[in-house]
């Protein structure tokens, strides 16, 4: 490779500034005891996105946000007409979510530049740390969704036409909160993308290796089907009549559980994640209601066939039910997308500064897999406790984490120094 | 029997100036396209009832709130000492609800009193015209919580504590809308109670006989099963280690209405008519949820048989889900609740005022059940349209209305001035 990698940790992230991020961003959208709901686009999103905006520009770094709400914080580089070397993850979280999905991700590329900073280092190419909108999914479906309209995914009106449930828009929500951006969304080249993440997984703790180097993402296949039937009451209306579209999204939520289970040997997942039906009340049948579900297989055939099952349970289900069934929105992600390059410097890096790494899959979606659309990206998993996750009593430590934001920093270096002399 | 039945239709109930009310009342709370989504303790239920006791008030009727918002319309008799005839239904809606359900009961006791005063006719005893506070239960659980009040099966703060979905109680809404009455809830002597009702189902209006002498109800059991889980990330969680409430919930779904269909032959039926779940939402399991249906069938064993069947199924259900269920609420209904003298009353009237009518059960459920439990108590049905119920498509006319109006006017006149001439 082109790419020089350190072989000490000279420089060294500084620990106790970086977890003084994290303690106040713990701080902000306080959820249940010990973990956060700090979904996007309210009050507290709003809040921490400040908060961080105010710490970038504090550093030094000019920060872009946007029109769907991206924010990018740039630290200049030597030569500027290069293409910058970017940092990112995102600062939502789950509405029942922990301190550090995400937020670990976001606060260590700014503990990255900090520490550059410190030692007067200049990089050849500019670096950008990148705050995505929206990761979760929590409020507005579907997920990623700031990372994916950068990758051209989806077009700006798109993302803005986006609803919760009780009917607000991200346009409105990016708005009221002030995170509306003028900046054009993607379309610029990056020389790299690199995420650091919590594993949200039990690999790494359980083995006690703190760097996971990303390999590649399970193959996720997901689906929103929406179900019609007709009110009826709960009485009278015999069952052969009866197009009862809440039992229809409940066999649909068994179905993918059932296909998960299936496939449980092999590390398999089917979930049913949402049903929301209508009036969906004591006394009535509903007549209209949507099931949000996915199933995820490390091997991409595999995943692929569940994907088939399913779409065979859901012909199954409408027929049962009486009720119609229509896929409504599907996604999927996952597989080799990452770059080869860029896995085999995280790799390396960890090596040459002799941190104990592993290599790993990623079972969750992330930001990082639309980067990969546009640019060759990597991911680094550092630890959490048993794997909880999407739970507030999700769990690291800065002894768990801090080995992987060296890592982080230093390929950082390379990659962003690649090609000249630093 | 002691009560003299007519033997002509002298007096008889007005059709146009009944369905004048009807028209109107279609006009407040209007849901979809020719149907009603006036939901209790609503601004249009507020609306209703204050159109109503105008109404009442005009036509020479004393208004009485009581504590939990139950309306009584009192027309006095020439002895008052004696207990009052009590006609009445609900004018509350399910959220896609018809014209017709409850409201047809209380506007035909409202015709019946005006057609007395078109006559000059006064009774021994008084009669009452009673409009159920939240009969449907669409917005607060249970279901006929006002009449079920009156007979004592609650306690008055325990109404004011039901909540709805947004955390909203009955109390706080009866304050804001002004029904926060101060008469006693129940306590007093009644003669009897009768209530027309549309059939909700097929029957009448597929034999074209306008009249249902209501001999007894479906049993009914209902449940709300809390259930309990763990959140965590859809991805990477393990199935062996899921606790997906969403999960538990669904299969519950599943569980009632394959009970339904497994009594279906003999007309029984399983219901699914509610999930709740937390967070639901996509990316993250559930931690929460809760269900609520119903089993009925007309013979009381078979539908003991069939709760017995639920509730095996739960046990089941919770193994499977690997969450934790149990029972947050229970109830019942139905089977011979009725008087056999005021049922036979009804079939005699519509026998001698050469109505044609047919002995029926009740599949839902009625304010008249909890009447039954301190009162002598009939129901009187009438058609609507191929037992479309519970939907904006339910429908009846004049045509097929006004003979059970007639019953219930001639029934109440012998139930009013039994024991002494009119």
């Amino acid at each position: 490779m082109d790419q020089a990698v350190a072989t000490s940790l000279n420089p060294a992230v500084d620990a106790k500034r970086f977890w003084a991020t994290i303690e106040r961003s713990a701080q902000i959208g306080v959820g249940r005891s010990g973990g956060l709901a700090r979904v996007a686009l309210t009050d507290a999103d709003k809040q921490m996105r400040d908060e961080f905006c105010a710490w970038c520009r504090a550093d030094g770094l000019t920060v872009t946000i946007d029109a769907v709400g991206n924010i990018f914080a740039r630290r200049a580089g030597r030569d500027n007409t290069l293409p910058p070397v970017v940092l990112g993850s995102h600062l939502d979280t789950q509405i029942n979510g922990g301190r550090y999905d995400g937020v670990v991700g976001v606060l260590a590329a700014l503990e990255v530049v900090r520490t550059l900073n410190d030692h007067k280092m200049e990089t050849r190419r500019p670096l950008e740390i990148a705050a995505w909108m929206n990761e979760e999914g929590a409020r507005f479906s579907p997920p990623m969704v700031g990372s994916a309209a950068f990758a051209g995914v989806h077009t700006v009106d798109w993302v803005y036409a986006r609803q919760a449930d009780d009917g607000t828009t991200i346009g409105d929500e990016l708005k009221r909160i002030g995170y509306l951006g003028t900046a054009p969304v993607g379309g610029r080249a990056l020389d790299s993308y690199l995420e650091l993440h919590i594993e949200q997984g039990p690999e790494l703790d359980a083995r006690n290796i703190p760097v996971g180097v990303v390999t590649h993402g399970y193959t996720a296949h997901g689906f929103i089907i929406d179900v019609a039937g007709e009110t009826a009451h709960t009485g009278p209306w015999p069952m052969d009549k009866r197009k009862n579209a809440l039992v229809g999204a409940a066999m649909l939520a068994v179905a993918v559980n059932d296909i998960g289970w299936k496939y449980h040997a092999s590390g398999g997942k089917g979930s049913a994640a949402r049903i929301h039906a209508w009036p969906n009340k004591p006394g009535i049948l509903s007549d209209y209601a949507q099931f949000t579900g996915d199933v995820r297989h490390d091997n991409p055939a595999t995943a692929d066939a569940m994907r088939v099952e399913f779409m065979a349970a859901m012909a199954d289900c409408a027929k049962r039910s009486n009720c119609e069934m229509k896929v409504f929105d599907e996604w999927h992600w996952g597989a080799d997308i990452f770059d080869a390059g860029m896995v085999a410097l995280v790799r390396e890096t960890a090596r040459k500064l002799g941190i104990p790494s592993m290599d790993i899959a990623s079972q969750a979606g992330h930001d990082a897999y639309h980067m990969a659309k546009v640019t060759p990206t990597a991911m680094i998993f550092t630890p959490c406790r048993d794997g909880i996750t999407h739970n507030n009593h999700e769990h690291t430590g800065i002894e768990q984490t801090l080995p992987g934001i060296n890592v982080l920093l230093h390929a950082a270096l390379a990659r962003a120094n690649r090609g000249g002399n630093a």
